[in-house]
């Protein structure tokens, strides 16, 4: 039997998932890209991570960070919802339990970060029949130059 | 010489690090408990997460958890939003670079979650000697029940 062609192929424009089955290992999608507005950076960092370098101008510039920077966890929601909204999982999410996130480089206002994801690993549930577990690797590249931003493995229940 | 005995005795309140050196391996620290309501449950899926089971009441009733539950990364950034805002380690916080985040069980609206830290790690920077990493294991627990429902293992960058 050939290997799936989908998994050697050019990375995919994600489309609604019918089923967990619909995946393998190695498939890669391109999720496009979104952009951080200085805006959203602040109003997120106010809420949930109110450090100088994320919320203050002034302390910013004069931190090592040498002006504003995006909360990581801005970074990684936005993202996250940047999946949600193209549907990809709509019809068949059950939620996860659990993402491991990194940051390597710092997010400015303005960055545009394009996303790409690709199949880890599929385990079908033992105890439930109707769903499996899909790991997923999301990477985000500042589009400017290339240089990875964010990195989540993220875990999807998803139905079958 | 005798252990430290702040590793050993019962969780204390985090007051302001003057440095990466406070810390030792073992250390808790009561974080105190905040509550997540409706309204910023639904606000934070809209933007960030919006599944229907995070932001569509009928739907979330039709769905395997019954009703609406927050968006995991909302009680993550909950989480560390009142973590900053201790003050903890706003004289000494560099950012961080990776967090590992488990959501064990579902919260829902109402819900009052108490958090504890525990130092797990901590490492002094070889390249840059003005500071070091800290891993830390934050716990959240329903205060209704004493249910573990979130779990996030964060890295600090901290100066000594």
């Amino acid at each position: 039997m050939p290997p799936r062609r989908q998994a050697a192929g050019r990375p995919s424009m994600p489309t609604p998932l019918r089923s967990f089955d619909d995946l393998a290992v190695g498939q890669e999608f391109d999720f496009g890209q979104f952009r951080m507005e200085l805006a959203e950076i602040l109003d997120f960092a106010h809420r949930y991570d109110p450090q100088p370098f994320h919320v203050d101008e002034a302390a910013a510039r004069a931190s090592p960070f040498g002006g504003i920077i995006a909360s990581g966890l801005h970074t990684q929601a936005t993202a996250f919802g940047h999946i949600i909204r193209t549907g990809w999982v709509k019809d068949v999410s059950l939620g996860g339990t659990e993402q491991t996130v990194r940051w390597p480089a710092p997010v400015r206002p303005g960055d545009e970060i394009a996303l790409t994801a690709r199949i880890e690993a599929l385990h079908p549930s033992r105890s439930k029949p109707d769903r499996g577990v899909a790991k997923v690797v999301y990477t985000g590249r500042r589009v400017a130059d290339g240089v990875v931003v964010l990195e989540i493995l993220g875990t999807h229940f998803l139905r079958r």
